[in-house]
């Protein structure tokens, strides 16, 4: 029986995962479809929220980035169970997209070893408006005073922020991703792909925003094309299914994702995370599953530039059969 | 004019990368063909090396691990140039590889952050034969004792340690990778790569071997596919081209490689040396550099297991293009 | 206007930082007199604490370790303010500590680069009993089937685990230091200390417990001398102090801590948060204040076993004066 | 049988640790008086060191930074041995030292996690002229154009670099410390200290310079209060005492010293040396020198602006006895 498709209009961002108010309830094997703002909250027309429609809180002063839509209440969801979030579409719709740099931000700031020690010299605080080609597919960046006449990026677009309430209190929107998603910033959460996360709170409570119309592996600059679109998602419920970190699939691949500082520790955790699915869940002996990632695992690092750094282990799907 | 192609059968292997005498004297253009031996010492018979024919040193015990084929001499390469050193082709030529676990080794040791501390309990101390179908390119290991009756990876054959002499002094070839290449154990000194390496010594003294038959990223339980091959290299040099760090390209991807510890260092000092690549050498703008990199880079996490962990930064060449 | 004295005996005792009912409500200059539990639950008579006394939560399992006293509100103390906290007295009230051991933990399961890496071969799972002789300030071990015959510390007696609701929702107390303080394990917090507390919830809600009545730096293997004891604070509060991490102050130093990963991030954080502290407070020149750091501050690590790491920065005030 | 002081005068100036023309040959037993010069190349007069008198070597452009005394033939030293190299005194012979501040180095290029995310802004490069009081014992820097009027800090002079020749070739001065100590910048090398190095060639080769006056722990600047002395070192060699990494002994403390990168490796390895120290020639059982350590044990932090950075960990001597 197929589910019910909810077309949805927010009346409010959300700043925060947590146990906020449900902006819709809707059922195990219902769709939603909703537009999303961009990073710096603006919607596809080019307005920017009011702030009015922004969360707020009497308490703190929640930092303005990353508004999201939701949270959705999936009606069944008990902590120990896991939602499984199919992203059904992401529909790009607008011709625009920034990103920016910062000074003294992520890979730019910071020493490494070597001969000479690397330093790298501070970037200026700068917004970069890229054009869409959403037909082709492209992303075209033009500087004024510069040699080069463009640069050009392949779209791959994806949605940047996707989470529960965690099991504790809330987490900023902008800020840390962890055991229970947030803003990972990694490309496999794109179209096709379905998201398993950890229920922490009853009704899950997802909320996702975020949109990143191309990204370089580690966000390195800490901005990807931060653009709006419209998204459809489809949401199950696998019951007694505790999960430790988010896991993902599409028709190619299994993926864990861990979030930590540093980045060892978010490979560590990824990569272990896929070991306890290959031996709980598909039964394969502990040295055969540890042979097998060792031999074929791929590693993506999500980003490099959020308070935790985000790593997806992959393992192709083709490897598990025999 | 072609280079002349050197059937090479070497008398030695040699455990350390450095000021070594040259096992053979080619010119820019020529090519030589060797058979390496796998890094345990077995060559492609199954025969053990005699340790008389191990690189030994009066005044230390070399670590036995990793014996390489070289050094070989490239005429007129002098401290400031480049060294071009393309794989032409690499044949595996046996139908066994073996790999290993070892207790407290690389991802296996270690905790990391979560609710309940990650904590992996220690591996067995085990080596794994592998059947490698040279035909239908696949590897397949077979344990007894389990569930599973087999797990069957794709072979991507590739070189695990490539180097030149080091700045100063010798390093161990089982050992820590750096500027000069060595033990970076990256699934991209493929064959039909190009690798560029800075020139220390008169000469260049080349030496490789390690030949892996598939490996995981991140060379997690610390071996791969481990075996034998007859390589294939030709030998160019870059005069004048002074590098920091190595880079490679291949029909598809222009490729930087860092060595370091911690693996963020790693990977800036990759991402630093694609910046000055493309800066330098390809005359962008720097903030195009950066934004090109931040939206369309790619990453490998090459291995998290040696005293250096190497990570290699990639851009498609067809974005190059303007 | 001298404070009151509260004689507190804990009804219940908490396993989480966070809004959770104050037990107490005290004024700012009023003092509480309260005996703790050990980090395992036990009193000073030996006694282990009834599970119906620990605070327990329907929609989760909390982690029964670190048992806290509190949390304590103080009147008047908004989000914006700082807590002042001084540390009265420890008095150490039984004859008793533990320490344990366990496998792949800490310090004891990693890998560090070396000419031959080195991997720890895993601690056996072990309690250790430790006799305090609390006239002489001494604490001995005395373990059998050894060729030693006893090891003996000093006693340098300090609470474990201090700290406010953190910003967000609740954090474990056997877990992650931040912010708000809590597990942060460093022996500066011992009597004749006052520790400054960001206050981000009304009242503060200060928790405390896990005294150790020695402990080295790191806390190595995990565990402290693990004991009880009766404690006496004092409460201040500090309108419109806004603290961006916890500072201490006592006869001759002060101090600023940082929790993170990895240990350079907490070592960065506790210097940063010293130099803020001389720059905007002591109105120091900001290159004297790094001249005067650089050349003359002291660096305690507080512990490596945490999910955070704590790092305590630390300058003489005799260096403030001119 | 007391041995000989040799006063000596450098003719020659090194510029890397390594298998270098030793520049005196001494008897176990024997002592040396030297005169350093500072980091930067200058005498106790103020006269910079003609370049003539610097280790030059045709292939490479070595970095000037550091300049050592030495290296010293300890007859009868051989690979396997260790040298215990006293230091007898640490004679400062001059009014003034200098440190200096650089943009985007060390501490200060970096973010790390916090609310918001904690970044630098650059410094300015600077130099730093301090007034050294030789008999009060205190640096006294004043700063024009500024509202302090001086900042002081106490003088604890000790060597910066001191070590052997590594394993295999040669080490810059101004670079990574390692296995055979080197740029450590610990400030445990003071007068009184005694250090114990492992011999990797004949005659040990030991080297050293770069006295700083005072020093904060981190080094966080990147340099300290840099100045001349005149030294006097005693050298002994401890025949068949294989050592892993460099160890101290002074009138109260022993002392293991790990440089490594990340700073957590850096520690990891001085407590594991510090273990075989107990371990192996206290002969204390393994579980009670761990207890011993993780109640009772201090750290160090040398350097983190260093290639690799440097932890010392301490035991008091009072501890060892029973």
């Amino acid at each position: 029986m197929a589910g019910r498709l909810h077309d949805f209009t927010p009346q409010r961002y959300m700043l925060t995962y947590g146990p906020n108010e449900p902006a819709l309830r809707v059922r195990a094997g219902d769709s939603v479809r909703v537009k999303t703002l961009d990073a710096g909250g603006t919607d596809e027309q080019g307005r920017r929220v009011s702030p009015s429609m922004l969360q707020s809180r009497a308490d703190t002063d929640l930092l303005r980035s990353n508004p999201l839509v939701g949270p959705f209440h999936v009606e069944g969801a008990q902590p120990g169970d896991a939602l499984a979030v199919r992203i059904v579409r992401i529909g790009l719709n607008r011709a625009t997209a920034y990103s920016t740099s910062e000074a003294h931000f992520g890979m730019f700031s910071g020493e490494a070893p070597g001969r000479k020690m690397l330093v790298s010299p501070p970037l200026q605080k700068e917004r970069f408006d890229w054009r869409l080609d959403l037909r082709r597919k492209t992303g075209t960046l033009r500087l004024k005073r510069s040699a080069q006449r463009t640069i050009t990026v392949p779209l791959d677009p994806f949605i940047g922020s996707i989470g529960v309430a965690p099991r504790y209190g809330r987490v900023e929107t902008a800020l840390t991703p962890g055991e229970y998603g947030g803003n990972m910033d990694c490309i496999e959460t794109r179209q096709g792909t379905t998201i398993f996360l950890p229920v922490f709170v009853r009704g899950g409570l997802l909320a996702f925003g975020d949109i990143h119309a191309a990204q370089g592996d580690g966000e390195i600059c800490g901005t990807a094309l931060e653009t709006s679109a419209e998204v459809t998602l489809k949401f199950d419920v696998l019951k007694g299914q505790t999960l430790d970190w988010p896991r993902m699939e599409d028709r190619e691949w299994i993926m864990t994702v861990g979030s930590a500082r540093p980045l060892t520790d978010a490979l560590r955790i990824a990569f272990r995370e896929m070991l306890n699915w290959l031996t709980r869940e598909r039964r394969f002996d502990s040295r055969e599953a540890i042979q097998l990632l060792s031999q074929a695992g791929r590693v993506r690092v999500g980003n490099v530039c959020d308070p935790n750094y985000s790593v997806v282990y992959k393992l192709r799907k083709s490897l598990l059969t025999r």
